[in-house]
């Protein structure tokens, strides 16, 4: 920033506009960014496609009709309402232009003096593309609420059909990927289906729906230690959920799943979970990549042959103290967004800083099941209720504004004390979404309700 | 039911299946209907093409960022679990085959031997289906999401533009029909963009929105007396809604609407709330219809020539005492849902009753806004902050489930105090709608966050 303005001073008058500052993404990162320049002598543009800030880790809650869309989303523009230096437009970023200095999004070109991408990641395939309407991902909203009309279309097929087979199909539920949110996502939907949905149906006991939780590598939750991982696991197939490790996947269909060892498992329902690529700003950048597309930054989050832009959250391939890569979680993107603040700050103030970026870890945590977590704080290991309480209170804290806070406080208590779930609406698919693969195509044979 | 049974005796056995009633349309009638038959000696099924019951007469406050869909909607399946003798078929309905005694539906034909037809009304556009695209109702949670995005976009856009002409078409809000749902919407639609919205925009200020609200008869809510209809136009007009008495609505576009009188309306946003049109039934029954299309039936709600065919609700033409028509409200559907299930249930005891049906009118209300509503209870009347809070009341008790009416309840006392809209989510247009029209047309000049 003060450098492209010092490359300029003619230039600088007293009328002269401030320097601007374009954040693309108002995710974790984005957003904690936006809020840290609050009151900075520059124009800062935040820019997301949608109007809304989500809270990614518990849209597993929505895909499972625990939770409401507006319990885990607030809009941006309430959010950052009273930062006077802010605007905000909802506008999708489709490139940029390193020469002009713009974005160009969806609404038209946006100039910029410094560039911020927090732009995330998005679901990666491993190379199966073709795999994707078949096993949608969960990164946002409409993501959460199209999974959530599939797991509830599946058991009101399974309970309309008469063909056994496809009855067992349509109860089969396979979670792809062994991380944070494939246990969490195996373990809701067990718990959806054995309790929620279980008094509710006639010729099917959801009790009886198989989900399994597929993993190639050797264990659950890869980033906690192995006692952890182990405990997850038991929890899991104790809550009646098929935890398959060391078993990767090779092929995956509308009707089922194909593992390396040759198993076949028919189902309607297939969640991915098993690895994320960065966004398209490696390609906007046209800037160096690691594997999973995130660009390669320099220690002050920005890139190589350019100070004005920066890369920070899950887009950026960072490094800790110890040389190990900083991982795609929500605490990283803040600390990142905290950091960059700081930098525009000083470099705004004329008192660029020489600092470093610094990822602390604090911990690691997921959660299984009705009073069931894991959490690794430092050495500090919790699991059981303990642990549990505890990932809902971190939970609940962290999500913005006291209503979420209440708002999701209070269906959790009456979920737990109920065993519902409230949110237990099939809605429409998305259009945004490609063709709705068949995946309760429907048996042309004899249906329950049908008099012999 | 029996008269048909007892022309077949001879298949009457022990272990001969129980007569099916077939319900179609889980709303306010169908619900009371089917609660109304647990217990009897029959099974029941209930077709819905949704797994949920929709409180509708609360679908304005989804529409406009006050609640979430899943705090006025409840899984069918979870109302009715405990009832052993009901089934819940989540299916689209496609019509009648009178000959062979089935209900054609997406899931398969279903046989019936009683069949209800509880399938309520749709928007009737006066001969204009080509302004559906442009002018949405408001009839189910799809409606009101929809109508939601388009309301939050028309802000957003408005934010974005420079155009100054395009700006203030993008902030005026048209809602054709003066009766219950349009001095609702027009009331929440002025609230939502003077309190909520206003602190969070830059370039325009949501205050200065134009809400018309634009009725062809002579005066607002028809149904309620001169005084509270001259009320509710004083209070909508001290909220900033433009009230248009008299004045039909000849043509609308995606760009403007039209009046008789020549008066053009350039608009982005258009909500219809002027008339309603009984669903397909009478056409697939071939029975004798209404201009409204409702089935004309007998006082005991069935079809004149077959007592084993009922319709109900507001998609039967019932008159009360006076000869007035039977309004299309909830109460008289649940009144119908009531009165067919004591029908069904004495002609099952084989002691048919001979009462007809008896619309009891128990009053009218509305809301108009923060404070205020109109209420008439026979000769009752309240106003003012006293007919809302009876308002509110009133719906909250109305909910199904006490969690609906703990969440609805909290969050209008959330919203009471501080004037803040939860649900201010813009998510993707349904899928089942038809292509988005372009009521967001983006101007192609320049914008105002592009610097000259």
């Amino acid at each position: 920033m003060t450098a492209h303005m010092q490359s300029r001073p003619e230039t600088v008058s007293a009328s002269a506009p401030r320097p601007r500052i374009v954040i693309v993404g108002a995710g974790f990162g984005g957003v904690q960014l936006a809020r840290g320049l609050d009151g900075a002598p520059a124009d800062v543009v935040l820019i997301d496609q949608h109007n809304y800030h989500c809270f990614q880790p518990l849209l597993y809650q929505v895909a499972t009709a625990v939770l409401s869309p507006a319990d885990i989303a607030w809009p941006i523009r309430h959010i950052l309402a009273r930062q006077s230096n802010l605007t905000m437009l909802m506008a999708r970023a489709e490139g940029v232009d390193r020469t002009a200095r713009v974005v160009n999004t969806s609404e038209g070109p946006i100039p910029y003096d410094t560039l911020v991408l927090a732009t995330g990641a998005t679901y990666a395939y491993f190379g199966h593309d073709e795999w994707a309407d078949a096993a949608p991902g969960l990164k946002d909203i409409e993501d959460a609420t199209r999974l959530r009309r599939r797991i509830l279309l599946a058991f009101e097929r399974a309970e309309t059909t008469r063909d056994e087979a496809e009855r067992r199909r349509l109860l089969t539920f396979a979670v792809i990927g062994g991380g944070p949110t494939g246990v969490e996502m195996a373990g809701a939907i067990a718990e959806v289906a054995r309790h929620a949905l279980a008094p509710d149906f006639r010729n099917v006991d959801p009790r009886t729906a198989r989900i399994l939780l597929i993993e190639a590598g050797p264990r659950l939750l890869p980033a906690l230690p192995d006692d952890l991982s182990a405990y997850a696991a038991r929890r899991l197939e104790a809550m009646g959920v098929e935890v398959l490790i060391g078993r990767p996947v090779v092929s995956i269909t509308e009707h089922q799943v194909a593992l390396a060892d040759g198993t076949i498992i028919d189902t309607a329902t297939t969640v991915w979970a098993a690895g994320v690529q960065a966004s398209a700003a490696g390609r906007w950048l046209d800037a160096q990549t690691d594997r999973a597309g995130r660009c390669i930054v320099t220690a002050q989050l920005t890139l190589p042959d350019d100070p004005e832009i920066f890369v920070i959250g899950d887009t950026a391939s960072v490094k800790d103290m110890d040389g190990k890569p900083v991982p795609g979680i929500a605490p990283a993107a803040k600390q990142m967004g905290d950091y960059v603040a700081k930098v525009i700050r000083g470099r705004l103030d004329g008192k660029p800083t020489a600092e470093s970026f610094r990822y602390r870890h604090q911990g690691d945590l997921a959660t299984i099941g009705r009073n069931a977590a894991v959490v690794k704080l430092g050495h500090f290991e919790l699991t059981g209720f303990l642990g549990w309480m505890f990932w809902g209170l971190v939970h609940v804290y962290f999500l913005i504004g006291t209503r979420n806070r209440l708002a999701v406080g209070s269906t959790w208590l009456w979920n737990y004390v109920t065993n519902q779930r409230a949110a237990r609406l099939i809605t429409a698919e998305p259009a945004t979404s490609g063709p709705e693969p068949q995946n309760g195509a429907r048996p042309v044979g004899e249906r329950t309700l049908r008099r012999a």
